[in-house]
């Protein structure tokens, strides 16, 4: 809500009640709190630790899920480097407004195109196969969201990330939406590796989806990414090398001792509670939104992640 | 673009030489720079300066073109503002990742409730009415987007602003695109005086669109409101008052000395150039981009603003 004064808040019950009685009109949707507080255990999930990347930043901590069902090479690699620390060290070197922020090896930026001054991969693989789609499968859990899409002939969600598929082609892909994490890559598709990743941090840019591989969605530390300042050179690479982020660790949760891993649940999105509320999305009526848009699109919509230790 | 390496920016023509000989696929899309640099003088517009507000933060200068088409009183009223220095002190108080930048009187947050303390608005009015669309009308210049849309029964772009319109209800109105500005409310409609303003930096809300105002778009500078730190208090209004950035000043381009005033051309959206921008976009094919996503969304365009002082 775009509240002039936090006041307001406190009011609209008020207000609601009058209003009530002057005129008939629908019920209020409930609002993603109230959907939330009555949300049950089993809706919730605990990330696979094998999935979450752990990227910890002078600003705070990056909680990244991977998609292996999607990405599986990519994830594997990634994977690989996480686990040998190729991270650590790396810099967030591209922040271009309304569009991503990006991290990886700044030695890519050197303009003389030295690549002996790349940090090497270790026991990763530098070239892989694009994995932009994968083959179309039924048994993959996905949540289709009636709307429709304007973009693809189907989407949704498929274990907790948006999600389009075309059944005719036979394939299905995540798609590029606010908080999506992919592989950065030269022009041949061969060149992506999971060394350089960006964050979607803008209108969901759906027109790289089926042109790049998606690795995963970030979980909880998004304004890490999305509130640094912009980048002044081409394509929002920073210019000057001390602007540049530097990663202090990247780790798989499954190589931290337990006591370090994160501790968050994310809501399936097969629950009864996530379809509530992308409904009262959908449909939001309240005191301050009086005209339901009727629909919601698959990138409008927010999967929520919560602290497990506060949850209870 | 999503290069690993920026070096391969110059390799992409040579590359694309190569694979042109071994392989019938269509031609590339022209780049954004391309088709700028062949646009005519007079598919550039300069805005009226009464219609741009130069706002000036510690992090550099924020313009933006007000639309009186759209929301005549708001603009009326928030001209008033501006020409009575109204805005100068205020604050950004609020950032809400993947939501709004605000701005406004912080002693709107005063939990005590107490208006006394409130920055008096001079002659400006403190209500109004909502103006979340406009009557429809055929005259107003509309340059539909063939795409179709999501929300609204047709979008498209009126005098450089991305905007909707519904004949069958005989309204249009504008559309909540990123760097899109609005009006900031209480739950009583009438509330919004545009005391206090916000610019959408994230996905694009669409919801909000008819159930608030909006009164124009950033020009430039959205960098400047997107790239800051986000709240972490409720709503992603900033929890201490130090971490609020205050805004220097804001004047109606035309009250400022004509040595001040911003010099900006905005791309005509009813030009040539522009169509041909949306079709590369929508089209998009080159060495990188394999897949065109054949649709774009009016909320996908980026409208082109230029220094006119460099432009020649």
């Amino acid at each position: 809500m775009l509240l002039r004064h936090c006041l307001a808040l406190a009011l609209a019950a008020t207000l609601s009640a009058t209003v009530a009685a002057d005129e008939a009109k629908p019920a209020h949707t409930p609002s993603p709190k109230d959907l939330l507080a009555k949300s049950q255990p089993q809706e919730w999930r605990v990330p696979d630790p094998r999935n979450v990347l752990v990227m910890q930043l002078p600003q705070g901590r990056v909680l990244i899920e991977l998609a292996p069902d999607f990405t599986p090479l990519h994830v594997a690699n990634i994977r690989t480097m996480a686990h040998e620390h190729y991270y650590d060290g790396l810099v967030i070197e591209r922040v271009q407004d309304n569009f991503v922020t990006q991290w990886g090896d700044a030695a890519n930026e050197d303009e003389s195109g030295d690549k002996s001054k790349l940090k090497p991969l270790g026991s990763a693989k530098d070239r892989l196969p694009p994995e932009y789609t994968r083959p179309y499968d039924a048994k993959l859990p996905f949540t289709a969201l009636k709307d429709g899409d304007f973009y693809a002939p189907e989407v949704g969600f498929s274990e907790g990330f948006p999600a389009a598929r075309d059944k005719a082609h036979q394939q299905q892909w995540l798609t590029h939406c606010y908080g999506m994490v992919g592989v950065g890559r030269d022009i041949d598709p061969e060149t992506g590796s999971g060394s350089e990743l960006y964050a979607v941090i803008g209108q969901a840019p759906r027109a790289l989806d089926r042109n790049i591989a998606l690795v995963g969605r970030v979980l909880q530390g998004m304004e890490y990414l999305s509130g640094l300042p912009r980048g002044t050179g081409p394509m929002g690479f920073y210019e000057k090398p001390e602007q540049r982020i530097a990663i202090r660790s990247v780790r798989l949760a499954s190589d931290l001792p337990a006591e370090e891993r994160p501790n968050v649940e994310v809501l399936r999105t097969d629950s009864v509670t996530f379809a509530a509320l992308v409904d009262a999305k959908r449909n939001r009526f309240d005191d301050f939104y009086r005209l339901p848009a009727g629909k919601v699109d698959v990138c409008s919509v927010n999967i929520p992640v919560r602290d497990a230790k506060t949850s209870h």
